[in-house]
Formats: C-alpha cells, sequence, structure tokens
C-alpha cells in the first residue's frame, strides 16, 4: 500500500477528551477516529489490526469446535424478561420504542437471545454438546468513558456460549475453552494470565478472567509470582504482602485489563427460560451453560496499552497493520526506481507492505513511522547501497543487501 | 461437517408471519431465525452463506482501490443536523437519549459520518480521490417488514464512498464501480441488470439501481429486451407496450428486487457539511462525493428467492453453504467406513462437505438435503457399489466411481 494513497493522516494533538494512551496514539496515528465519547470508527490502518485479531478469535473458536452465527442487535423486552434482566440492564441497556410502540433494547450481552434459539433446535442429549459464537457489535449506555477503545458504548466481541448435559461436561470443555484462551493471547502476543473471579449469582466456583498488566488498568489483581495463583482484588481475602494460600510465598499486587472472561452459567438461564433437553433415561433436564467473552476493540487497546514507547505504538507479530514499513529516502530518479523494485520484490514474497512514498522530509517519515508502529522500517537511502531495517521495538538496526534483510525479516515472522 | 454436529433443525412449519418465500423456506432449512418482525439472526449455516457473500463483495470492491474501515451505529444528534436530515429521517432512524440525555441515532446509512471523517484527513487535491467502504450493521424502524431478509429492520450492508476532485473523476469512477457491481451479482449467480433510476434531489442525471427479476420484487422495472434499456417504472415516462426510446421495440414490465445501487451525490453532503479541498489553482472546492450500496442479507434473501422449487432452496456455485451434501444410505458397517473414507477423501480434496450422517430415514435425509440446497447430493448407497451424484438445480443424477465423480464435482466448481 503506498501511503499517499492511504487514507488517514497522522496528527500531533489530539482532543483533551482523550484521557487513555490507547486512544491518544490510535488516534494520532490514525488508526481510529471518534464519533462521540466511548465510540470510535476504525480506519482502514485500524481495520487491517482489527481483522488480524478477529482471524486469530475464529481460528482458535472453530478449533474447539465453535460454529461460527451471527446474532442481533436488535432486541424484545419479552425475551428479557423471562429472567428478569430487562428492568436490571436498565443503566446499561439502550431501550427505546420503535415505531409499533414496542419496547426495544440494544443487546449488552446475548445470553438471553441465544438460549431461546437453542431452545428452537435442541431436543435431545444426541444434540449436545454445542458450541455456538459470534463476533457482533455490543451496545452499553457507559456513564463513563474514559478507556478508549478498551471500554467502549459500541464494540465488537465475540462471544461464545456453551451447552451441555452436565455440569461435568461443562467443566471440561471449560478447561477447553481456558486452554484456547491462553492461545488466542498468546498469539496475540498479549501476556496474559487467568485470574479467578466472582462466579457471580450463578455460581459458587470461580469464573476466570484473564488480565494484562498495565498501568490504564481498570482492575487490580492480587497474584503470586512462584505459584501463578491470582485473584481478582476485589473478591481476594488477603492484600499485597499477605501469604498465598497455595505456596505460601508474599503475594503482589498488579494493575489489570481484564482482556477475557470466562464463565460457568450452569442452569441460570436454562431454568428460568426453559431449555431443557430430555436425557438417555428419558427424563427432562435442565441445559448447564458457559459463556466466554473477548473483545475486539479492547484487545486492540490493551495491545496498544502494553507496547508502547513515547514515540508511538510497538505492535505485535501478528497485530502489526502491515509486516514492513517501507521508508523512501531516495530523491534520485534511478534511485527511486531501485524503492519501487524493492516494494514490489516484498509484495510478491507475500509482505504485506505500507511504503512511504509521500514527499516529506525524512524527519517526518521516521517520526510517522514510529507513532503507527509496524515491526519493521525499511530505510532505502540515496547515499548507501545497503539497506537499513529498523525493528521498531528497540529501534536495532541491521544494514545488508536485499536478500539478508529479507532473510531477517523471514526469520522474523515465520 | 457432520450434520449430527451442526446446529439448527430443519422444520416442516414456520411462523405464519413470515410471509416471504425467503424467510421461509430459510426459516424451514435453519438458515435463519427471526428475533422480532423484521430481524432475524444467522444461524450457523446461513453464516456460511453470509460470509461467501461478504468474501465475494469484499474481493471486487478491493480490486476497485477500496479501503475497509468500520463506522459506528451510534450517532449524535449534531452530525446529521447539518444535512438537516435527523429530522427527516426521524420516521425512519431509531432515535433516543443516552444517559447523559444527549440525543443519539442508529445509522441508517453514512454519508454524514463518512464525510464528517473524510473532512479531518483530506487538505489538497492531492489527497483525492479516495475510496472508502464498510461492511457494517444499519437500522432502520420500517413500519412494515415483510420481505424477510431482504428488508429488515436490521441488516448488514456494504457501502462505499468516494471522493472526487470533480464531476469527471466522479463519472470515471461511476463507471468502474457500476462494473464492479456487475461482476459482483455475476459472481454471486445472480442475473442482475442495471436500470436507470431517480438520482434524487442531489442530481439530474440518474443513479443506477442493479435489479433482480422475481415475483417477489417490491418494484416494477419497464424494460426493453432488444436493446436492455430499463428504467424504474417510478420515473419512467413510458409504460408496458409504449415503444423504447432507444431503439423503438416494444418495452415490457417486470417486478424487481433492487439488490444494489449507486448514486452521484455531487456536493450536497461536502457543501452542507464544509467538505472542501484546495486545488491546484490553490482555490478551496467542494469535494463531489458518490455512494453504492449493497445490503448482505438482501442478496442472500435475493437469491432464495430467484432460485428455489417447490422442495427448498437452490443455492448458486459460489453461495452453497457447503458444496457437496454427503448422504450416507449406508447401514452396514463396512459400507459405514466408505463414507467416512469417501468424507475425509472429499475434505482433504479441498471441498466442503454437509456430510448427513444421522440416524433417519434415507426420505427424511432427501427432503431435507432438497430444502437446504446445497448444489451437489452424493448419495452412497448400501446396495449399489457406484456413487450417486444428484444436481440439487434439476436433480439429474450421475453414477459412477468416486474418481469420476470427483471430476464431476470439480469441473462444476473450477
Amino acid at each position: 500500500m503506498r501511503q499517499t494513497k492511504l487514507f488517514g493522516k497522522t496528527r500531533k494533538d489530539v482532543s483533551r477528551d482523550e484521557k487513555s494512551t490507547n486512544a491518544e496514539l490510535l488516534t494520532k496515528a490514525s488508526f481510529i477516529e471518534r464519533e462521540i465519547a466511548g465510540v470510535y470508527n476504525y480506519l482502514p490502518l485500524g481495520f487491517k489490526v482489527y481483522q488480524k485479531i478477529e482471524q486469530i478469535i475464529r481460528e482458535e473458536m472453530n478449533k474447539i469446535d465453535g460454529q461460527e452465527m451471527l446474532m442481533t442487535a436488535l432486541q424484545s423486552k419479552e425475551v428479557w424478561d423471562a429472567t428478569k434482566r430487562w428492568d436490571g440492564l436498565e443503566e446499561i441497556m439502550y431501550q427505546f420504542r420503535d415505531n409499533h410502540g414496542s419496547e426495544i433494547g440494544l443487546a449488552t450481552t446475548h445470553e438471553e437471545p441465544i438460549t431461546n434459539i437453542v431452545k428452537k433446535h435442541v431436543e435431545s442429549y444426541k444434540d449436545l454438546p454445542i458450541y455456538l459464537y459470534q463476533i457482533q457489535t455490543k451496545f452499553r449506555n457507559e456513564r463513563r468513558v474514559k478507556s478508549g477503545i478498551i471500554r467502549g458504548r459500541e464494540f465488537e466481541m465475540k462471544d461464545l456460549y456453551s451447552f451441555h448435559t452436565s455440569q461435568s461436561d461443562l467443566d471440561k470443555f471449560y478447561q477447553i475453552a481456558h486452554e484456547a484462551y491462553l492461545k488466542i493471547f498468546k498469539r496475540l502476543g498479549l501476556e496474559a494470565f487467568s485470574v479467578e473471579a466472582s462466579g457471580g449469582d450463578m455460581s459458587k466456583e470461580y469464573s476466570h478472567e484473564f488480565m494484562v498488566k498495565t498501568e490504564a488498568g481498570e482492575d487490580v489483581t492480587i497474584l503470586c509470582d512462584k505459584c501463578a495463583w491470582a485473584q481478582n482484588a476485589e473478591i481476594a481475602k488477603i492484600k499485597k504482602g499477605d501469604k498465598c494460600p497455595k505456596c505460601g510465598a508474599k503475594v503482589t499486587e498488579a494493575k489489570t485489563v481484564e482482556a477475557g472472561n470466562i464463565f460457568r452459567l450452569g442452569n441460570k438461564y436454562s431454568s428460568s427460560m426453559g431449555l431443557q433437553f430430555t436425557d438417555q433415561d428419558g427424563k427432562k433436564k435442565d441445559v448447564i451453560m458457559g459463556s466466554y467473552g473477548i473483545g475486539l476493540g479492547r484487545a486492540m487497546g490493551t495491545i496498544v496499552e502494553a507496547s508502547h514507547d513515547k514515540d508511538g505504538i510497538i505492535w505485535t507479530k501478528t497485530t502489526t497493520p502491515y509486516h514492513i514499513h517501507l521508508l523512501n529516502f531516495a530523491k534520485n530518479v534511478k534511485k527511486q526506481a531501485r524503492v519501487e523494485k524493492i516494494y514490489n520484490d516484498l509484495n510478491k514474497a507475500g509482505f504485506e507492505v505500507l511504503y512511504d512514498d509521500r514527499d516529506i522530509s525524512f524527519g517526518k517519515k521516521l517520526k510517522d513511522a514510529d507513532l503507527i508502529g509496524i515491526c519493521f522500517q525499511l530505510i532505502v537511502n540515496e547515499t548507501k547501497e545497503d539497506l537499513e531495517l529498523v525493528f521498531r521495538a528497540d529501534h536495532k538496526k541491521v544494514m545488508g543487501d536485499y536478500q539478508t534483510i529479507l532473510k531477517s525479516i523471514k526469520e522474523f515472522y515465520k
């Protein structure tokens, strides 16, 4: 992609309303553009990152036999009345009336709708287990929005729901989903760890949150570095400096962002909504459920919070919008042709290249490249025959001919 | 995919509220599930078709240099006040207040928001032209919904917006987009043709609608079979039996569904919202715009309307949820192993296979296969060594060994 063609310009300043590092950097680098408070558009650069995150999540959900579907944002009051959540969600759910006077809500989550749909298609134990997921837009009427794309009023989320004949079958899948989540975050380049959290009113057992350490975190986690025990401070009965209940070492405390969560729902929804199946013994029983969420924008924002420096974003290997930022420092026409050839060759080699072909100063190009944060900057200089490959994370340089450089890039992305 | 694992059961009857053929068949075959009137969930089978349609549209948009992004459903009143459309859209736009008392609307279209975003990134003629698109959820507070997924209150749409320095540059791109649209419909297997329609209040020139003939159509098109002249009856000054203004032959009339549309917007939005650029002569000028829409659910519903028979849906080559519906008619254990091998071999050969491994009667399997409408049914029979390949569209059969059958399938999908 030639940067002269790319829509979206970097900017120096952003609105003072952007209090979060992620929104500030992503806006400056033209990945996102704010529509209203807590509601962001993804510009082409941002959408490329978004698609990469989406693809990783989709692949891992398919691997654990998740079946993708697409549910609706518009919801009738009736479905949410069965669990008595319509009134409870009033503060956070956009609720209004349609042209017929019917009460409509914008889904903040989909336990009720999915339970209702599954009711129409599940009869017997033979129809279970089932794992259904979607990647879809959620809405939350948040009062305070100060975390950029980490907590928005409109956001894309992957939500998976599982349906089982027994608690033990749920437990088995819960572990599988737990592993899939760790895999997703690892693939995204996020150092996430699993933290025990409240199971809510649905379960005596813990649910799990996947946390990433960052100063921007809205959560506090009590954790033990020795044995990896970790609990959300909200439920932890111990505090920083106390002894770990598992290994006895002293626990510490960290600010964390919740990048995902998994819940055992048990029969909370199936029981109140009448989702039952006929078991092998001919008896009707409640379906046992679990739910598993990851926010896509939240993942993107968390990566930025966890991986940036004073100059800008540092994308991870799998989420970098392009593999290489090709910076043309040549003004001489002959050298220009050389840059064009490198651009074409890299594309042919299967790499995604953002080619800064703009007629601006070298300094501005370097500054923008650091801000945008693509993993590699490849500089074609007028005075040097060798190419210069700069690793964005630490600005370490490698000089060499095209083949040498290509080898380094291939090694990194393999 | 084993059908015993697939979520979604076929059903014989659907709600009497489903007046349209597309919603009736898609619901019976478990592609969709209605949430509320005019609002449909896509179940796994339906989502597979949806993804194929999405991919074709995305590829053709990228080919004409469209840059993908993602805008928001939530909109503030302010942005839509600039063009005075907030009040005008009141009847069709869901409008409500958020927790802060601010007026919020759910976007029915995105001319205002995209113009506002482009304003922040375009300064000079050097920044133009730009082509931006998204595939995103739109909402319309429709009073009457009777066309299934062809006209819903919540629907996914691809909307492209183009930005130019001049009318002639817009006209050039308008032709390119026109061709891309015909290509998309051709690839989808839809016989769509371009029809002149009102340019609205923005233009004296015609806009174009892409129509597909079907009894379910909400539009009437006056058309000439001889020279391909066609106009929406709403603007046509002639009627059925009159002489074609282009070639003099008698024109006919057809009920049609609008599968897409393209508009020259001119400076309607840029002028009222102040989207200007500095031209080569240093003068500020209005940016000239175009917009181009295709509904994804609408395309899917139109395919069903245009391609079905009394037994069910007949998917087109590129939109069939699976390439092959493998029907196991063998009960003998040895033959069972043979079906499993065929299933694995077809998967390895790169085909998407829905394998009906359910323990139900042959008759029910055949009936479901016809209803679901996958292009090929491959029958493994207990008493015959040869396989039986049935073409869903006309039920023509080919008998042969695995290699012969594979050749036929490959030939069709190549």
